[in-house]
């Protein structure tokens, strides 16, 4: 088991070896811990295109470390060759093509081969450490709203719903959405994370659950349909989740039925907030029912449950083999539901007005 | 494959052989259409108890032919004997009940033995017989429905959304939520049904699609996560559920996520009907969710999916063996949120004024 904490991060060189770079294999959390190295960036490739790392975070870091690998090994043009094969990988994650074109910036700016790689590590390393500088300072600023609930509780358990993973598992390290939980449980404060197993890919139960365990921070898994029962009687008293894009007013996309959630938490007066970094903002879009696109999936993720049987990591078939199946990704939170945004600025509402007061940079966008 | 349409039924007399009740053995679906033999009143009770059979209406069938096995083969005092055994197998069902203290009244009224296992029969057929008569009641009211929507859209499609199994395979025949689905779709009504998948048992993708396909009737499994955006997006007409019980005032208690969707309705316009046969509606209880205790079952139904893996039916763990796991079995939807309850005399407000204009009768209750 590996160590977690400040040490902990979700990709790294190889001590001793700085021609490769290691990973979580995450498709085999939780029945199996297994570091993946990457060799070349053409295993980073597959590991962002086959989702051994998955989080718009992580995604962008594994690029990054990947042109790394590709000026190591051919320089210039190999980092060319590299970046453009990974754009094609996932191409909606917004971070994949940020931290691509940063690094060609950086790689058309340098003159010499040595330099270059000492140069685009320099920057694969920057990138993760703004990355757990963002997540530090959404985990603080969402700290105070557990601390709030806290006091008003008198101590009694405070208790988290969450969606999906957006942990520590997404990002480099802390996560978005966990980082407020991970920070109030290091300081003492006792809290419980209910968490949604999230079909069709069972990202809470594999990636959430699994992550909370490692940090031993109290949870509890539960069906996506349960949330908004504990709503009804008390057991919620916030929501936190995490965002693959926000609009310039505040409406989020992110992981199908969050948006129910969001219903739930309206009905019962439980606060719901979205915890993000600035990066996910599209500030070019207004109304992210309308505008922003939602992802079809291969039927093949609903029909086919990943899990452990006879000790034996397989698939079963849990449908009749001819059953029509639609599979959307991800769905939107209108901003009217959001109580507020957690960014690593601050905490704003959920709005065009709440958000240019904490990115006043952004006004003429 | 089974006949299916007007003579289908759920639970029958074996042909040539009054000794033997058939069922079909619900837990292997859709993998495997298996008729189950039950030879006595044991038989029976397992059937109920290990869920060969689910749906108030079937186990209440189930019960009753169980007791005519009884009758079978020892009289009143092996009746009596059966009663006290069955009515432990599920506590919760109000039907098991009902169809039991109905066979034990009918028993405690006749002398001979021959002639009483002639009357537990004719009983046991009545029961079932009045079932089906219910659904064909509940499924002509809300035939109106959806003719009134396909009116609407000049005969475009009529999507349907539903979730568990509120269908043939919880009643005798028909079901309550999919008898208007399958009296439209006889009728030549283009409708067309999202199934919920259903978690954590899967009724969904496990039988409501089951049998739709078996009838012919367009359907698409979705996750239970993504109801809210179809209806964002106009691709849900109406949404119509079953109910395991409902208030005097009209709160209707059903599989946990129910209320989930029904939220998602009101906020998108969409009409959320809840179909029921009278029996379930408990006069003496009002407020659904304070009044209705919410059964918790076994840890097991969300960790462990059944499936087929390499041509085998088996069971697979999802999580780490040891995540903590809460599992809710229903939820209970409140009545502002519920458009109208279908029942087999007709469609009323979900209200006590609603019902009782529809159950006079029960005004003194």
């Amino acid at each position: 088991m590996m160590q977690r904490g400040e040490d902990f991060r979700t990709i790294w060189l190889k001590p001793d070896d700085p021609s490769v770079v290691q990973i979580i294999d995450q498709r085999k959390l939780p029945h199996e811990y297994r570091v993946h190295e990457l060799g070349c960036w053409q295993d980073g490739l597959v590991a962002i295109a086959e989702m051994y790392v998955r989080g718009a975070p992580l995604i962008g870091a594994t690029a990054a470390w990947s042109l790394y690998l590709a000026a190591n090994a051919g320089g210039r043009a190999e980092v060319h060759k590299a970046a453009a094969a990974l754009l094609e990988s996932r191409p909606t994650a917004v971070n994949l093509r940020w931290a691509i074109e940063r690094i060609l910036v950086l790689v058309d700016g340098h003159a010499e081969n040595v330099k270059l790689v000492d140069k685009v590590r320099e920057d694969a390393e920057a990138i993760c450490d703004e990355d757990v500088k963002i997540s530090t300072g959404i985990g603080n600023h969402g700290l105070a709203l557990l601390q709030a609930i806290a006091t008003r509780k008198n101590g009694a358990t405070v208790n988290v719903l969450t969606h999906c993973n957006a942990g520590s598992l997404a990002t480099i390290n802390w996560g978005t959405a966990t980082a407020p939980i991970y920070f109030a449980h290091r300081q003492g404060i006792d809290v419980h994370v209910w968490v949604d197993e999230t079909r069709p890919r069972n990202q809470g139960s594999q990636l959430t659950a699994w992550e909370l365990a490692a940090n031993d921070v109290p949870h509890t898994l539960i069906v996506d349909n349960a949330g908004g029962h504990l709503m009804q009687h008390g057991e919620v008293d916030i929501v936190i989740t995490g965002t693959d894009r926000t609009t310039r007013c505040g409406d989020v996309a992110n992981k199908i039925g969050t948006y129910l959630k969001a219903l739930a938490a309206a009905d019962n007066n439980v606060p719901f907030y979205v915890a993000l970094p600035s990066t996910t903002i599209d500030w070019h879009s207004r109304d992210g029912i309308r505008e922003i696109p939602i992802e079809q999936r291969d039927p093949a993720e609903v029909r086919d449950i990943y899990g452990i049987h006879n000790g034996e990591p397989v698939f079963v078939r849990t449908t009749a083999s001819d059953t029509p199946i639609s599979n959307f990704a991800f769905d939107v939170t209108p901003a009217r539901l959001v109580t507020g945004l957690i960014t690593e600025r601050g905490i704003c509402e959920a709005s065009e007005a709440g958000l240019l007061g904490l990115f006043p940079e952004m006004a003429a966008t």
